[in-house]
């Protein structure tokens, strides 16, 4: 976990007070539970809450007691018997140190997960907002990085908002993968404790049964979980390789808001960089990178062995709280953008018309002359207009093969950039549920 | 693809065969659309289906073609030409390669998605047969490798098989997630073909519509599909090596099935070898390194670039074929797994008793002795049976602490093997929905 | 293994006759040895070499007996005894399996290892010859996607040139790594056959002796070789993407060559792509992802299990032909890239000037002026220029400030080219061992 | 970084005090050089070191300042500035950020190869002493996890300690391979600096000069530093595992040491679990998946962009502190690892004589019969053997055709142990160049 790319609040899910209150949560909801099915004493049950339930433990004095038990339940558990007294002997009967630590895990990734999906709806509302503003804002569509045909800017914000809904689709999955609760003890038999507690406690702390743990949540789930952040963290990704491409000096498109007293380089006053965006490149691919330990964590030994936990405890809040970072990130980028239609529009027109050959290829065919022979008379106009030699429309007009099937006006008519806007309320229903 | 590691179903959705007949279905469904709107004559659409529906695309021509024009689809629509003569000229009209690619793609995964889900399916009857088979059959749980309390075999199963249930939820998600249709041309914005060709095709290839495609379908949704592939390749890793750490020779629990003729070793006659699933956990990784570059396929520059091509021509195949046949070779394993009881309960009796020492200990704490000193108790007996110096009943019984807090016969009922398997009926209802 | 991203001299190193014709010669010269320290007959050495020297394996065949034995080896030895008669009795004596196999495996990557180096060397030659043709070429030199400060196109394939040095170097690296012979038997004890055997079959193989084998050549050796390949490749993707975006429309600075007959785009005829290096920048993925595997391999259970072999089956073959081939296809486009030094003029007088806002900057502080001052003069008049709001030479000598400190001639000869390639003799000598 | 799993040095080289007053070292360094040269007056040069020399810079006022420039090398100079006065214009003349970052990390990346280096040295020392230690204890050598044939536990540990030279020789490469120093200005060209500043710097600081560097230092250095580190995390999870499965109930063969107030688990007292072997294999996930964005990052754009430098922020300092930690870890395990020969030798007898089966095969065929017979008669008594139904020499012994080739007596010298580990000093005189 970097300073420098966390926010407070997911920082907040992982830090040592929530963990040691959800575990108190968990050991005395358990507790509740136990009382209710008659093992242990319902005045004990409420004597934890009522002496610890407000207590800010000590985690300081937990870790001391740590480095003799070598064993952070333990030490915990002996902490919170200098609040509770004698009932502490009531507490974590029956149960083991994963009911504990896995049911908290779940709690604190599902938190994490309510965060992230908070974060997507926040950048889709940016991304929304922008895309309406500059539904009609005619841009250059690019594939392999070349010139292809006329498009708007909102349908790239549309193509995007798309993609993120996904995202939420996902997170929402994901966060449903990892939200069950294991009380079922040593081996998941429920030999020392009820079935029922860890029905009564799931429902308290929101989360589902796990049908069937071994001492563990199984980890596929955190897999899962893990997986769908670094395919949410490629989306974004994408959107700031987008984002930097337009900024690049020829093409300038877009811009990141740059801030007064900003600098954009020691020794270069005059930049201004995609910092943001570009940083958001490299959050990524550390997310990505760890969706492979969690995977790796999977194949844990029999009813399970520790080796997910180092892993998780590294992972656990560096994923969240870097994919948190990003999406944020995204979100303030995307609101603040510096467009510039009038750089859209000269760059449109760099291509003398070249853009528009598609549309003479078709209207060649559709005069009735092969589609082979079409391609080649486009070709050898298109090609000097590559190289700079003429205007497309004046050589098209110009070449006797071409102009016997089309008139000049027909010609003309086909280099309207109107026509490849006519789809655009189209596509935005299909995205945004209006036009 | 790797033949030995192929099944011939999965093989033929990725075969060129396969490939053409659906770019040709993409193209004639289009037609047919095309017509039905008034672009094309209803007359060449019918033509295109009767001259070429039947047809037998020449694999070796079309490379041929290829080798000249340096682009697959215009090498298969020359060729389609060869077959449908004048009226090829209706045919792919607006249309870019890439929505015949992709559409291609997407009816492809669905299909290996399909065939997937048949094969967890399959996989599932055979956790389920064994499962019910071994319900009560009590064997040793082992956190960290080490034996921690009895289970039986039935719930090793009952967990494996709710593992795999999740994993074809997650095959259906990933299914949904690739099965789009776009037909949007060249930057996505339907300049030249209108958006109820893309309408009429998805449907009749069983496939939704991609609201907002950009040329191509988005790569976000293919690393979620190759992303799910490794989660699942990932729990068959964990199925297999439990498999593999029952068969070593100390301990001896299970066995893959072992055909006459079969040898073991080229030097060692005795060798009866977990091939099978050591083969699969190799397998599984190789799927696993597959989803890295299927993210980052997501962030193609602009409109689309065309480096995922490579990438999706060889996972495409490979990380299906793999898992195919991973899942296939574990649905065998499963099936014909030797399974001794007799081992189990021998492993079972191996620690002198020590399995019970969580009983133990609840049973002190719940006599009114704090947990610690309970603990500590329960421990000092444990460690000399441990160190193979004497049977845990017997010296427990000799403790002056713990036989003030319990009683021989009190403590003789604590080993009790029937204890551990008391809610074993619980979890597979959970599991199986019965008993 | 795709065809169309592989060449034919990688791929014969990983056919079936070559794999078997390794086989024959590790299990002969390993008689030669046995023979030589007196353990089988010397005529026998001799009848196999004259019985089976110069035989064919029959692929098939062999395929058919391991359908049977379930073994690929005893298959193997089977067939081969089919040529050699009684005399296959004294064939294998000793050894193990993974003996053969492991050693072959050496043998098949050493190979692939110097077709990789050699196709390393013919880069290097086509960017040395480029970048000497270009070695005085204005370029700007671009940071962030941001004009930067002028350099030449030289300089850049220089930067290339030493890249790809340290590539070679790696890959002799690797060579080494996996370049070793084990011969030791079923747990590396030599038990039933002399060290003696392994010094000479790795030294008429040219390989290294394993100096601790467990059955296997340890892992370790083939993770660091596929690593490397990945870090190989994610140079070439680095070259790669450099050429993308010199290609984009709007920079135009260098175009893959583009042959006669070629076509684009099936619907765009204008359309010149970089197709072949966003294919180089996939088939970089690829390799990268295959690395993953090679690593989770090393960590074998015990002496040895067999879950790395369908690892390395699929992994050998693939990233050494697709970097092959990656490499190959890279050295073409650097070969006949089209360069055009008129459009990188063009390119560098876009910003008005303020490619030469540093030396501005520096020549301020010389000056006397504070860094944080002059910084703030240079950025006030950068600003308006940035904006396309006049040229920042005029700017800066209507600047009161500047022109207090510096002289209208000084300021001129602030914006002087030459300025900057005035170092790049000494960059050539360094990368090149001359000017 | 987990403090848990975290060293003070190695955390030492990555903390703001370190990383400030190596900038330090590389500015002042610079200014000695440029005043050499004559650039600037050697007295300022002189004054910088006086003034600065000591400086404990201030973190904090750092941050605060670089809140208002968003550029950390920026405030750094400013806060310089506070110590140094009017001289500190003469500080970072003709220089860019990247050149004292980017020659920083070099210099944090070799500190923290030293680190690494002297770690495994100190694993190899305690790897040597305990493979004398039983270099002669014999143990069961296993392949498939299944009992193979013998050898001795110093064997093992000896294939670990040369497994981790090669690890030795790959880090000190890896060292090589970052450790150069860039200054070379805004893309390289030494337009604003004298090269000869570089060579100093690089000499005074222990580096190499980078070759052609691009305002930053290429990435396929760090790509290839941290794929090492990958690799070598791999060897530690393999020795890990081995130690794992060697302590499972079942086998017992070793256990890692178990401190006294240890507890092994919250529920259970009496388990004694491979914990930091477990964790160890954890960790080494970790590592592996920071290798990934390392490749990612050396795709940079053209001279630079910045996504690199939010990856190297997280995986510098974690993926030097985890591998630090672990393999210390794993020194203290090896140092004090329980081993256990009794054990061994009983799971030596566990197989009824089956471990002998290859020689006995062996014989057969040296007595003249064919290796397919003579495989046929060993495994026919094998298989009961296996099903725990009777002793392998007394079946042999009664078995007609083996007792027609062997006598009872070459039978029984069959079965001497010694027999296997006859070549013991061959390997050891190999591995650590004496017997």
């Amino acid at each position: 976990m970097i300073p420098r790319y966390s926010r407070p609040e997911m920082v907040a899910v992982w830090d040592a007070q929530t963990r040691f209150r959800i575990w108190f949560e968990i050991e005395a909801y358990a507790c509740d539970a136990l009382a209710e099915i008659g093992v242990i004493p319902k005045e004990a049950a409420a004597a934890i809450w009522k002496k610890a339930g407000g207590a800010k433990f000590d985690v300081a004095r937990i870790d001391e007691i740590e480095k003799v038990t070598k064993h952070d339940v333990i030490a915990f558990l002996t902490h919170l018997g200098e609040f509770i007294g004698p009932e502490s002997r009531f507490v974590h009967q029956g149960m083991t140190s994963s009911d504990v630590l896995d049911t908290c895990l779940s709690v604190q990734l599902k938190r994490a997960a309510d965060i992230l999906i908070a974060d997507v709806d926040a950048l889709l509302a940016a991304l929304r907002r922008r895309a309406f503003e500059h539904k009609f804002t005619p841009t250059i569509g690019r594939s392999h990085g070349i010139h292809a045909e006329p498009m708007t800017f909102g349908l790239k914000l549309a193509q995007a908002y798309a993609e993120f809904l996904r995202a939420k689709e996902r997170l929402i999955h994901a966060r449903k993968e990892i939200a069950t609760c294991a009380i079922s003890g040593a081996v998941g038999t429920f030999a020392n404790i009820d079935p029922r507690v860890e029905i009564y406690v799931a429902e308290k702390l929101g989360l589902a049964v796990e049908p069937a743990s071994t001492q563990i949540i199984p980890r596929d789930r955190h897999a899962m979980f893990f997986a769908t952040l670094a395919v949410v963290a490629s989306s974004l990704e994408r959107l700031a390789i987008e984002i930097r491409h337009l900024q690049r000096t020829e093409v300038l498109e877009v811009e990141e808001f740059f801030s007064e007293g900003q600098k954009g380089s020691s020794a270069m006053p005059h930049k201004r960089n995609p910092v943001l965006t570009e940083n958001v490149t490299g959050l990524s691919r550390l997310i990505r990178g760890m969706a492979l330990p969690a995977m790796e964590n999977v194949a844990l030994w029999h009813e399970r062995d520790i080796s997910h936990s180092s892993v998780e405890r590294m992972i656990g809040p560096d994923a969240t709280i870097t994919l948190d970072f990003a999406l944020a990130r995204m979100t303030g980028v995307i609101d603040r953008l510096l467009i510039y239609p009038a750089n859209m529009q000269k760059n449109l027109d760099r291509l003398g018309g070249l853009i528009h050959s598609q549309r003479v290829l078709l209207a060649l065919t559709q005069k009735g002359i092969s589609r082979e022979e079409s391609y080649a008379y486009v070709q050898r106009n298109a090609m000097p207009v590559w190289r700079g030699e003429g205007d497309f429309l004046t050589l098209l007009k110009a070449d006797p093969d071409v102009s016997k099937a089309l008139s000049d006006a027909e010609l003309e008519q086909l280099f309207d950039l109107g026509y490849h806007l006519k789809n655009v309320d189209v596509i935005f229903a299909r995205v945004f549920g209006e036009g």
